[in-house]
C-alpha cells in the first residue's frame, strides 16, 4: 500500500532540484514557468555513451543519497543566504524502496557469483556491528565531552561563589554562552541540516522521502559538537535525539562506504546501493542512537520500531536488536573504564540511568486517581507544547531566519543568555529552607558539599544547615536535576512554589529554545517538565493519603512518562524506555496507565511533535493506511491542476528526452490503449 | 508486496472445500478429476434473487470465518474416522486481507452515516477492553484450576507417603491419569483443533491463511479445560501457548459478535465483518494472551508484533498495548484478591514470575565465555528439540493418529504413566543430601515442611535434616520447579548427576508429549530444560571462578532464555518477556547475548520450532520480503501444471457459473488483450 502510494506522490510531484528551490507558494509552483536549461544528464552524456546492461541497471537500482557534493550550500551566489527553511521546504526528494525488476536487474542478478549472498550478508552484519561500536563511541564522547564541561563550569562557579555571587555570575554566563556559540556557530557555518533534532528528518527518510543533506558527514560532524556545546551551555534542551541523528548519520555514511566529498570512502563495500538497504542501515543506527542515549537497547528496537520506520520486516528487527546489544556492551565497557576514575567529572552523576530503586515498590487503587490526573496534565501540557512550538517555529520561519545566519546565532546567543540568567537569578531570590532530619546511614547530605552531585545544594543560604530547593533543580546539569526530581526518601525537599516557578520558567524556556540553529532533543526537556508537576502532584498525594507508602519521586517518574506520552505520543517504546532509564519494573502498570492516557488526551488536540515538525517542514509523512477521506479520492484529486504526463509503450529517444526536459517530474506512467480505444496503465517509469 | 503473492498463490491454488480433503499427494489432487457437483452458491440461488448492491457488496468483502455450522465434523459417514491431520493439512484457506474497492464497496461507504466511523472507532476500543478482560480472566480461571489440582495432589500424595510409598505412587499416578483422560477426551470428542499450542495456527491466520476450526467457540472451551488437564496433569507441557490460542478464540468471537451456533450471536456488533478487521482483533488477542500467560503486557505485544502477526501498524500497536493494560490490571486485581486466601493453593505459588531478585547484581568480562557456551548449548539443543518433534509428529501422523480416537487417547493416556512414574521413581532411587548450613535470615528451611512450596523438598530421606535435590525439581509443579532452579543463594543445592539424569528425562519427556492430542505449550517445558542445563553451566563457573560474585540461579535463568531461543527463535519479545517473569532488569544485556548466540546457531539447522510446525500443517507462511530463489522465478514457475482459468473482461453469466463449476480455483485473472494483440492482466476476480 505504502509503496503503491509513494509512486503516485512521485508521479504527480515535482522532482526536488539538487539545489533547494526557493520557497515559494504552492500556487507560483504549479504555474507554467519556462522550462530551466536542462542538467546534462548522465544517461545521455556523451563522454560515457550509452551504457551496457549492467551499467544501466546500476542507474536504475543504485542511487547514493543526495551526495556531499552535490550542492555546496556556502558555494554560489545564489546561496548568500540560504535560510535554512529552504532547505527543508521543496528540497524533499522520494527514494526508491521498490526492487525495479527489469532486464537489467535480471541480468546483474544472474551474474552474481554464488559467494555474493553469503558475502552480502556478512557485510550487513558487519556493518550493523560497526553501527553498534560507531554510536556508542559517539555516544560516550559527547556525554563525556557535556559532563566535564558542565562540571568545571559548576565547580568553577562554586568556587568563585565563595566571594563573589557577582563574578560568579558573569563567569558562569560567560561561560554558557561561549559553548552556545561554538555550537551555534558550527551548525549555521557548517552543517545547517544538524540544527534541531533530526528526529522529524529521519522519521520521513525512513517514511521514503530524503531531506536534502541529512545524512552527510559534516551533519554527523555538525551534530556531534554542537549539541555538546548546546547542552553543556546548559540550555533548555536534550542530547538524545540528536544522537539518534548521529546514529542515523553513522548507518548512511557507512553503507555509502564513507564520505565522497572527504575522500573516505572505499568502492569494495560499496554494494548497498539501493535504497531500501540503506533503509534498513538507518534504522540500524536509530536504534543504536536511542540504545547509547539512554543506555536502554531494548527501548532503542521498540523505538526504532514505533516511531521511525515505516517498512519493518522480522530479520530486519533481529539485526536491529544485534545492533543495540552492541551499543549496550560498547557503552557499559565505557562506563566500567570511567569507573576507575579516568573520566573527570564523567562519574556517578554521568550518563542517564536515575534509579528509583529506593522508592515505592507497590501502589494501591486509591493512588490511580492522582496518576489518572497526571496522565491528563501530560496530554495537556504535551499538546500544548506542540502547539506553541509549531507557531514558534513558523514564526521564525517567517520573520527571524530569513535575515541570514547571523540573526540565528544572535538568536541562540540571546537565549542563551536568558537561560543563563534565569537559572541563576530565580534560585537567588528564593529563600534558603532548613535542612531536614535525614536518617544517619540514608546516605544523603544536606547541604551536600560544593562540587559533587546530590540534593540539598546550597546556594546563596546564610546557615550552614541550611538549602537552596530552586537551585537544586535549577542551577544544575540537567542530568543532575532529574535525579533530584526523581530521588526517594527525600520527602518535603522541594516547595510548591519552588516547583511551579521552575515549572513555568522551565517549560517556556523549553518553547523558546525550540527551533534555534543548535542541535536540540526535546526527551530530557520533556522529562524535566514531567518530573516538575508530577512532583507536585505527589506533594499533595502524600500529603492527602497519609496512611499509604507514597513517594514523591515515583510521582516524578509518572510525570515524566506523561508529558513525554503527551507530546511525543509514543507508547511502547517510551514506556520500556522509562523503565530501562529508571531500572525499575514495579511501576510499569501505572507507566502504562499514564502513557495511554496522556496520549489519548494529546490526541484530541493535535498531532505528535515529530509528526507536527515534519509536516511543517513540508516531509509529507505517508501513513501504513490511506486516511478514510482517501478511500473516495482518485489520483486526479491528489494531482488537482498538476499535469501527469503520460509515455506511451514504445517511444523515440528524442521525445523522452523533450519530456523529460519540458518538466520536473520524477515518474511517468506509461499508457497503452486498449481494444476499446481505452488507457490503460501499465507502469511507472521514473526520471532516471 | 505479502498482499500481491497471496493473491498469487490464490490464483492458482485450488480453493479448499470446506470439508477437508482427503490427505492425498499433490500430484493426485492435480490430476483431472470429474466436477463436484456444484455447491449452491447463495449468489446465484433462487431464493434470494439477484442481490442488490448492498448486498453484492457484502457478499464481496465481508465473510465470517469457516463458521461453526459449516463443517460439523462429527457428522455424516464420511466423518466416520476424521484424523487429525486432515484438519490441518488441505484444509487451509486463504483470507482476504485487501480492501476489494468496487462499485459496491463505495457505494456502502457512500450510504454510511456519520455517526459510523466514531461508532466504528468506539466498537474497536470497547472490544479491545472486552478482550483484555476476557484474556484476563481465562487466565486466571486455568491459573487457579491448575494450581490447586496441583496442589491438592501433591498435598494428598505427600501425605499419603508419611504412610506408605507404594500407595502414593498409586494414587498419583491414578490423579495424573484422571487429569490427562479429561483433557484428552474433551479435545478429541469435542474440539479436535484445541490439540497442540495454536500458535502455528494463530501465526498462519495472522498471515492470512485460514486453518479450519481454528478460531471456534468449541475450541475456545477445549482449548480451556483442556489444558487445565493437561497441565494439572503433570505432563511435560505448559499452558501459556494455550492462552495466547485462547486470546485469539475470544477475540475472535467477539468480532463475529459470538458463536453462530450456540446461538450466542448478536447482530448489532457484527461490523467487523471484513477479515482485516477480524485480524486485527485476533492480534490484540494474542497479545492478551501472552500478557496474561506470563504477566509480561509489554512482552505480549512484542510477541504479537514479532512472532505472530505479518501486518503491522502503529495505531493497531496502539489498541494492542491498550489491550495489554487491561489484562495486566486484571490479573493483578484477581492476584489482590487471592492474596487474602479465598483462591486455596494458589497463592504465592501462584502464576509465573520467578523473582531472581535476590541473586547476582552484576557480571564480570570473564563470565562472558560461560554465558556464550549457554547461548550455543541452548542452540544446539533448541534445533535438536524442533527436528525431533518433526521427526515424531510426522510419524504419528503417518502411523499413529490415523488409527481414530481411541488410539489418541490412549497415547496421552500412556505418556500421562510413564511421565508420573518417572517422576516418581527416580527421585525414590537418588540418594538424600545432608541439608547444607543456611543462613537463618534467608528464609529458607530446608527441609521445607511438606505441602508448601520451596527448595529441599524432603522425599524418601531417612534423615530429618535431609532433602532430596532431584525430588525438589521432577517431584513438583513446573513453576515451583522451575522457581526452585532459579532460587538464588542455593549453592551446591543441586549435584550434577541429578540435573542431569533430570535434564535427560525431561527433554525425551517434552519430545514425546509434543503433539499428542492434548493442549500443550512449550514455553514452560523449554524454561525446565534451558534452566536446567544452565544451572549446570552455573555450578562449574561457581567452581572455576571461585572469587567471583557468580550466582547459579542467574545461569539457569540464562540457560532458560538460550533454549527458548534456540527453539522458538524469537529475540526482542523472548528477551522483554524473561525480563518480565524475572523482575530483573540488570541482566539484560546477558540475555540479549545469549538470545542472539542461541539464534544464530539455531538457525544454522533448521527453522524456529513455530514455522517448522506450520510447515507441517500445510499452512503456507509468506515471508514479508520475497525470498531469493523466488527473484528469478514467473508465475508460471509457481503455478507448475495447474492450469489458471482465466475470464475476459466482459462475460456472460452462463459462462462465469460454468467457469466456477468446471474448477476449485478461488481467483481469476481477468485479461484484456492490448492493441497489439498481447494480453493484459488487469485484475484479479475472487470466486465469491
Amino acid at each position: 500500500q505504502l509503496d503503491s502510494n509513494r509512486a503516485l506522490l512521485r508521479s504527480c510531484a515535482p522532482r526536488a532540484s539538487p539545489r533547494p528551490v526557493k520557497n515559494s507558494p504552492p500556487s507560483s509552483r504549479r504555474s507554467n514557468r519556462p522550462p530551466r536549461p536542462p542538467r546534462r544528464d548522465p544517461m545521455l552524456s556523451g563522454d560515457q555513451g550509452l551504457p551496457d546492461g549492467i551499467g544501466m541497471a546500476r542507474l536504475a537500482w543504485s542511487r547514493l543519497p543526495t551526495a556531499d557534493g552535490a550542492a555546496p550550500l556556502p558555494e554560489g551566489p545564489a546561496a548568500s543566504a540560504p535560510a535554512q527553511d529552504e532547505l527543508f521546504v521543496g528540497a524533499v526528494e522520494s527514494l526508491d524502496y521498490e526492487v525495479i525488476e527489469n532486464y537489467a536487474y535480471r541480468e546483474e542478478q544472474a551474474q552474481r557469483s554464488k559467494f555474493w549472498v553469503p558475502y552480502y550478508i556478512m557485510l550487513k552484519w558487519f556493518f550493523a556491528l560497526l553501527i553498534g561500536v560507531g554510536t556508542g563511541l559517539a555516544a560516550i564522547f559527547i556525554n563525556l565531552a557535556v559532563e566535564n564541561f558542565s562540571g568545571w563550569k559548576f565547580t568553577l562557579t562554586f568556587a568563585i561563589i565563595q566571594h563573589s555571587y557577582f563574578v560568579g555570575f558573569l563567569v558562569y554566563i560567560l561561560l554558557n554562552l561561549a559553548l552556545v556559540f561554538s555550537s551555534v556557530y558550527i551548525v549555521t557555518q557548517f552543517a545547517p541540516a544538524a540544527a534541531g533534532s533530526g528526529i522529524p528528518e529521519i522519521k520521513g527518510y525512513l517514511n521514503g522521502v530524503d531531506t536534502h543533506g541529512i545524512l552527510l558527514f559534516r551533519t554527523l560532524v555538525g551534530k556531534i559538537f554542537g549539541s555538546i556545546g548546546s547542552v553543556g551551555g546548559g540550555l533548555a534542551l536534550g542530547k538524545e535525539g540528536p544522537l539518534v541523528h548521529t546514529g542515523a548519520c553513522i548507518a548512511s555514511l557507512l553503507g555509502q562506504g564513507g564520505s565522497a566529498k572527504y575522500h573516505l570512502n572505499s568502492r569494495w563495500v560499496q554494494i548497498f546501493e539501493s535504497d531500501r538497504d540503506r533503509r534498513d542501515l538507518v534504522t540500524c543506527g536509530c536504534a543504536a542512537g536511542v540504545a547509547a542515549a539512554f543506555r536502554a537497547p531494548v527501548g532503542g528496537v521498540l523505538f526504532a520500531l514505533e516511531e521511525v520506520t515505516s517498512w519493518w520486516r522480522s530479520h530486519l528487527m533481529w539485526r536491529v536488536f544485534f545492533t543495540s546489544a552492541v551499543v549496550a556492551v560498547v557503552v557499559r565497557s565505557a562506563m566500567n573504564w570511567c569507573d576507575s576514575g579516568k573520566c573527570g567529572h564523567f562519574g556517578a552523576g554521568g550518563f542517564i540511568i536515575w534509579d528509583i530503586s529506593g522508592g515505592q515498590e507497590d501502589y494501591s487503587y486509591q493512588e490511580l486517581l492522582p496518576v489518572a490526573i497526571i496522565g491528563v496534565i501530560g496530554g495537556l501540557l504535551g499538546a500544548l507544547f506542540n502547539q506553541l512550538t509549531l507557531y514558534i517555529t513558523k514564526w521564525r520561519r517567517t520573520y527571524l531566519h530569513k535575515k541570514g545566519k547571523r540573526v540565528q546565532i544572535f538568536e541562540a546567543c540571546l537565549i542563551s543568555l536568558i537561560t543563563s540568567t534565569v537559572s541563576f537569578v530565580l534560585p537567588l531570590l528564593r529563600k534558603c529552607s532548613p535542612c531536614p532530619e535525614l536518617e544517619t546511614n540514608s546516605g544523603i547530605q544536606c547541604p551536600h558539599p560544593p562540587g559533587t552531585d546530590g540534593n540539598f545544594v546550597n546556594f546563596y543560604c546564610s546557615k550552614d544547615n541550611e538549602y537552596n530547593d530552586l537551585a537544586t533543580i535549577f542551577f544544575n546539569s540537567q542530568d543532575d536535576a532529574i535525579r533530584n526530581l526523581f530521588s526517594a526518601k527525600t520527602f518535603h525537599e522541594y516547595s510548591a512554589q519552588s516547583l511551579i516557578t521552575f515549572l513555568v520558567m522551565f517549560y517556556s524556556l523549553a518553547v523558546v529554545t525550540f527551533g534555534t540553529a543548535v542541535p536540540a532533543g526535546q526527551f530530557v526537556p520533556g522529562i524535566m517538565i514531567g518530573s516538575t508537576y508530577g512532583r507536585l502532584v505527589g506533594m499533595s498525594v502524600v500529603k492527602f493519603y497519609k496512611k499509604l507508602n507514597v513517594d514523591e519521586g515515583t510521582y516524578a517518574l509518572l510525570g515524566a512518562a506523561s508529558f513525554l506520552g503527551g507530546s511525543m505520543r509514543m507508547t511502547v517504546s517510551l514506556c520500556v524506555i522509562m523503565v530501562e532509564i529508571t531500572n525499575n519494573l514495579q511501576l510499569l502498570p501505572l507507566i502504562m496507565l499514564v502513557l495511554l492516557i496522556s496520549k489519548a488526551v494529546g490526541d484530541f488536540f493535535n498531532e505528535g511533535l515529530y509528526e507536527e515538525q515534519a509536516r511543517l517542514k513540508g516531509i509529507p509523512l505517508l501513513d501504513s493506511r490511506p486516511k478514510q477521506v482517501m478511500r473516495n479520492m482518485n489520483a486526479k484529486d491528489a494531482c488537482k491542476n498538476q499535469k501527469v504526463v503520460c509515455l506511451p509503450r514504445v517511444s523515440r529517444v528524442v521525445d523522452i528526452v523533450s519530456v523529460l526536459q519540458s518538466n520536473k517530474h520524477n515518474g511517468f506512467p506509461i499508457v497503452e490503449r486498449g481494444q476499446n480505444g481505452e488507457s490503460l496503465v501499465i507502469g511507472l517509469i521514473l526520471r532516471r
